[in-house]
């Protein structure tokens, strides 16, 4: 019972726009909702908003802003109100678009928020027109069919005080993090819903500021995960972990890097947390070292690349 | 936002007991976390509490009480003055096993509902604990491996009424509805999360009271949900409906009758409705009439059967 | 062990081609290999030849020539002389695209076959290079996604007849049939190979000759055939039959009218038969009258019929 | 078209049988079909013989005997006649449970073989009949439910000796093989049908002699591979691989060591080979070292750790 919604939209700046646009649309099956200057939207057939992902020509790699829908017009005031106690807030903006009011905010680490209630919801065309009324557009059947945008995976130099920065003012629910034997947190895995996760920190190995681990874009079925990992091989997409699950939030991956450089998963399952009173499940440094859930042992380069890539 | 957290345990009657516990522990893989006198407490794998399912024999099959767990003792307290002020309460009671303080009342239809906020966490014991610490229980691997509870459905003679006081006094949200020709109500879908249903209400075709229509119990793919459908075959339980896809919430169900008469579904998947303002989706009779979402026609015994039975 | 190496490819007519086509690359996700006058020559990604299935512009639907292809050389030169022998040749053709001389024939109910050994392997442009060499193309990722043609089900007005050429003539392997209560056959599912079916037979309701029941197309699991499904209901693909699974040959099915008339069945799944001494299952009337594998009960339709149409 | 049926039954040694039998049966899901002696004989329900794994207690691990059905009495009698004149003959014996005269032989490397045609079906009692009977037993439903004995992996000092015996002597078809810069093989994959593997060699890093390197069973989808995984985990059975896609066979994965130390594979998928003059796939050393198919690399145990383990 947050009194935020949901995360996202999400907005991606790539140094190679073109081939970017390309992986987005044929290789993850992503419409384009609309253009504006730098910048395209992008959604997946799932998304009941107009947009989910925007992708911005830049002169390097990472994330532009992230929204964050809070539940009513009540709940945007009184979690600006606590954000601008904070001093990191920046000021209301006219929002992106099809959204309303945001207020712009920077977490601890420096990366960029906006909160907001007011969006438009998809209007599918007629062309684009699903079968059933329960569902915002038809499924696409183009690539990887990506469904909708689920979570954002952020790294941060100091996890814990975003995590509590996250909690304490945004209100989201933290249920699953890291502590190492030194006492310090090396991940945070929250949520404003019974999903197992929608924002996540972990810890930036550069200590640099501002970066983005990865970008999760949802699917229904392991199946569509494996077949994506199919078309990324043929496709020549580097595949950085081949799909299997996770031990933290129970979720089944597959991870790569976009021809811009921002790493990207397709991700499907995950646990649901129904108990109002779920305990933080807290994982030490031991039982990280066991790997993922069928003990796949994870990549270096996951624990050190983020974007934008950090000068050696 | 609910201030519901959930739904469940349920209690079912069954004048079948023997063979009833037999399906729920063979054939679903339920597994059995204590006895008490008429009636044994049952938990899938992955349901957090200490149980989701009271099998109690009787002379007859049904529902019995259908617990709803708060999301704080606040909210608990709030929702039991709405209820007393309709004047449907019955009164505290002491819970049930490993459940606190509980306030039960009744549904407009009569149904015995049983507010709470105070319960136990499943402990497993060592033989039973699972590699990984944010899963609850050990995957049983045995029959279906029900994981848990998903939701109910009720039958009702007045859908409308029913689901007014489920969303006005209990803080349910309503996500898809049926309304005939006629302007009446023949079905309404409600959840207290993102999930897509977990408290349903269907017109009872004899007008009776307090009915029950389906127990719906999850696993967590459509392949498992088939692989019921062989162990059922095999196993000679009747089903009543074979895998497929609903065109309401879009689920995945498998529908057949335990040896005491109570409809089970197995089920999976099943939309996320992430929207704040998510408008209810009201499904016309002619639109009801293409039948699921592939096309499969709905058997007629599932408009007309439910528990208890009705005398002719 | 039989002299057959596998059926394909087949020749398929409509009156509505350009819609036909359509259906075939856009929503199907075949690819064109070629195209000759009146005819259009498709293939799915795993298609080893250039080709399995050519389209060909028609006053009416239903089956062209059915490609049948020989072990060896010699093992071709053995039917060939059967077939003559039982005076049901034609004569030898130049075959067809990428394929070398053929002998046609009919059945007995009359459809046109033609067996052949010479054919050439598809070669894969650079862009359509599939990742691993062991795969003859890349994986389109377009729609249906269809891997292969699988096998046809033909309609006879004597089922045994054709059954028995086909196994004592051709060299099929009988593996499952319907035998009726007054001792007719109703259908004979053969196969050359392990997989449970390449051939059928099934009783022409019509006492017509030379039509088709359906072509069935493969792809690699269930989750396909049901994404399938989703996909045609969103395109107006009348679905006959939703995603589930067959009694006889245990395959599963999902089957639909293409804008020509001719049914299509994307099917995976299906025994595999390794005893060379397998004893033929005999299904009686009652047993079949039990529906499919999990309870669905067959369509009318699927009975009656075929293509092209009976005149009334 | 071989004159080899299928692969199997095998009998696999083990020094810790009581807990190898509790893996076989508890974990993996195979029944006891009989017990002599030393040995249990298990089967998977959908063996259609009565045992396709004979587990026999002994000082050490490793492959007994590997039974091989010849296609017919002829086809049997050509292949021993074939194998008498090589000098690997042994004789004949009395074949095992169930089975007719075996001709006992050992292969270039030392692994023993019998090579046989009668043998009898498995008759199901009647509280393991399945629903449907084309299938030979009813699904199990407990723990892995493996299907039935799939392919064997053995390790060989001389792949290529072995690889030219199964095919000039048993009439193996060769699919794919490994060669590796200096001319030498490093595996071949060979299959007795359209099946993608039946019968592998790889190279023995040892340089031992009649070793193993893992017993393949079958499920039928990937989602029953990773569901096997789960219950792996939770049982605490070492996973040397977690599941993925091979390159080579295109087959799904699931590798660990049973308690007694064999290497065991749960397996589906793999690709179907129907081209009777399909050309054999020769992977190169660069070609390999990418990995399996999504890119996952191969642990090294893989190329070392066979049965029975070589002394230091």
């Amino acid at each position: 019972m947050s009194e935020l919604a949901h995360l996202g939209p999400v907005e991606l700046f790539t140094p190679r726009f073109d081939e970017s646009l390309a992986f987005f649309v044929d290789i993850l099956g992503m419409d384009i909702e609309a253009q504006d200057g730098p910048s395209t939207y992008l959604r997946g057939w799932g998304d009941y908003q107009r947009w989910s992902v925007k992708l911005t020509a830049s002169d390097t790699s990472g994330m532009g802003i992230l929204g964050l829908r809070a539940w009513s017009p009540q709940a945007l005031e009184r979690r600006v109100a606590g954000v601008e106690a904070t001093g990191l807030g920046v000021g209301w903006t006219e929002g992106d678009l099809g959204r309303g009011p945001s207020y712009r905010f920077r977490d601890p680490d420096g990366h960029v928020f906006e909160l907001y209630y007011e969006c438009e919801r998809y209007l599918a065309p007629e062309h684009r027109a699903p079968a059933h009324k329960n569902v915002p557009g038809r499924y696409t059947g183009r690539g990887c069919a990506i469904k909708r945008l689920d979570h954002i995976n952020l790294l941060a130099s100091d996890v814990r005080a975003n995590r509590e920065f996250c909690v304490d003012t945004l209100d989201y629910r933290l249920y699953e993090r890291i502590e190492l034997d030194d006492g310090s947190e090396a991940g945070a895995w929250m949520s404003a819903t019974i999903a197992a996760h929608e924002l996540i920190y972990t810890r930036d190995a550069h200590r640099a500021h501002g970066r983005l681990h990865h970008v999760a874009l949802w699917v229904d079925t392991r199946e569509e995960c494996m077949r994506a990992a199919d078309i990324w091989v043929d496709a020549g997409i580097p595949i950085e972990a081949a799909p299997s699950k996770h031990a933290i939030a129970q979720g089944f991956f597959l991870y790569g890097i976009e021809p811009g450089g921002n790493r990207i998963e397709v991700t499907t399952g995950g646990r649901f947390v129904y108990a109002p009173d779920e305990p933080a499940v807290v994982w030490t440094e031991r039982e990280r070292a066991k790997g993922q859930a069928w003990g796949v042992k994870t990549v270096e380069s996951f624990h050190t690349y983020g974007t934008p890539p950090v000068d050696a």
